[in-house]
């Protein structure tokens, strides 16, 4: 009889499903000491997951980009995401699977040599906007900082290489923004801490970045739903410049879905009003959580 | 009285001392699920730290770059490293300190709002080039992955963003090469996974890298013996071409000092064989050890 309190998150660590506050890896893991790690997020809404196949089909794809192996099939992989979603109870929940390269034998360096290490875990959903930022639109800072580029790390496969959007959203915050868009040196925005970015100009035409970025699922749901819906959508650069002169900005992100922005640079994104091809997206959104083409319900 | 196993390693973890083996962080730290974090890695050889001052100077450094508090004073973390070389035993060790960003209170997004954590070990000495390498010399590979540019990540704080660094090592490695060095996108190289690089020409001038490098302690320790020695040294940026026609090659790392690479790219370095400036500057750095000026002897 398993006598753990699971109420505020499970993890699955080496095999061993455990409350989260108990849930560690080796400090000596190449996941931490070396961030060598690919990880994927999937949401349980109303619980049932949301693009349960499309996470995984991106995890596996990270995986073979990273050269990583998890060690169990995707079919296996959601088996330990329903056990960790169950375990908790939750019907809204933030549920992470992770590789980490894990630790070669003593004294080696060869990450070739090392034993990979599947972790996961389920904890309560996680916003990246508050209710009244949804509501009212994001405050959005353009950064200098440089999102980390594609030369150096792959932005497809899903990595912990965060130190330039934590000290972007670091400067942003000081300065009275509620969050923060990354460049890509040439005068274009990327990304942010865990959102894609989009635009739409006077003519209703969408356009989001092509390159530099992870292609998130919520960032390919808006692709869709644009397609669904007869929006035109560009995937291109985006100049900075564009951004602020747009008529309505919006986030993508799996925590939260579509967050409307309403200032960029301190000033206001069209009225400064949460825009009607926003507001479209989000209903949109919310109303595909109910599509059996995208619920995958959890077994309680 | 401590009945814990410490030949391994010591570690210490949130306030305790624990043997290595069991020294975790928790999953949920964004020193791991963000790489938010920064660290530092001292030697002890022979029973002493090396250059222990330096080290800490650059970690408060690291720290105040990234915005991350240790919650200790340099004296009180010499301390701590003290202690776990002296659990573990350790005559020759590898003493890593750490601070992560910890976690904000739950479904908070702020950096500011999390506690920050320190973490420490003591592991026996890691040599990143075998006996027979550090004798006939490395065979290095230039590769063209890039290294993260300085406008990302701020290169002067030691940090965990290593995936280049990985991905470049695992290339290098498949083609039958040591170890690998990245390039700066323009013709440069920059640094390898864990040490700095060197050349000499035909003249005896030494180069290495001004910008988009860790700035190392053993980098600084070549750089002044250089002065004391005589000889001539710059910092400058340094092209690939130049690497591959130099007389001489060498890297610079806490893991092991300075090491010969005697291959680059798979043709022979000078002639092929460990050059007289980078021996003189290999018997220097150990002879150095003895110097009280840089030698810290540990408190069995």
């Amino acid at each position: 009889m398993d006598q753990h309190d699971y109420s505020q998150g499970a993890a699955y660590v080496r095999g061993q499903y455990l409350p989260i506050g108990q849930a560690s890896i080796p400090i000596t893991d190449w996941g931490f000491l070396r961030s060598d790690a690919t990880y994927d997020v999937v949401t349980v809404w109303d619980g049932a997951f949301f693009r349960l196949d499309a996470h995984l089909e991106r995890f596996m794809a990270s995986c073979r980009r990273f050269r990583l192996d998890a060690g169990l099939s995707p079919e296996a992989i959601a088996q330990v995401l329903e056990q960790c979603v169950c375990l908790s109870g939750l019907r809204a929940s933030y549920v992470e699977m992770i590789v980490t390269r894990g630790q070669p034998p003593w004294g080696s360096r060869d990450p070739r040599q090392a034993v990979n290490q599947f972790y996961a875990f389920a904890v309560p959903f996680v916003w990246i906007a508050s209710e009244a930022q949804r509501r009212q639109g994001l405050h959005l800072q353009v950064s200098d900082v440089q999102r980390i580029p594609a030369a150096s790390v792959d932005p497809r496969a899903k990595n912990y290489h965060w130190n330039d959007l934590t000290m972007g959203l670091l400067g942003a915050l000081d300065a009275g923004f509620d969050t923060v868009v990354l460049s890509d040196g040439a005068g274009n925005v990327v990304e942010g801490p865990g959102f894609n970015v989009f635009c739409v100009d006077a003519q209703g035409r969408i356009a989001t970045p092509a390159e530099g970025v992870l292609e998130g699922i919520t960032r390919r749901t808006v692709i869709e739903m644009a397609a669904a819906l007869g929006l035109p959508l560009a995937q291109r650069a985006l100049p900075a410049a564009e951004l602020r002169g747009a008529r309505e900005v919006f986030l993508s992100t799996s925590g939260g879905g579509v967050l409307p922005v309403t200032r960029v640079d301190g000033a206001p994104v069209g009225d400064g009003q949460v825009g009607p091809v926003t507001r479209r997206l989000v209903d949109t959104y919310w109303a595909w959580h109910g599509d059996a083409r995208y619920s995958t319900p959890v077994r309680y």
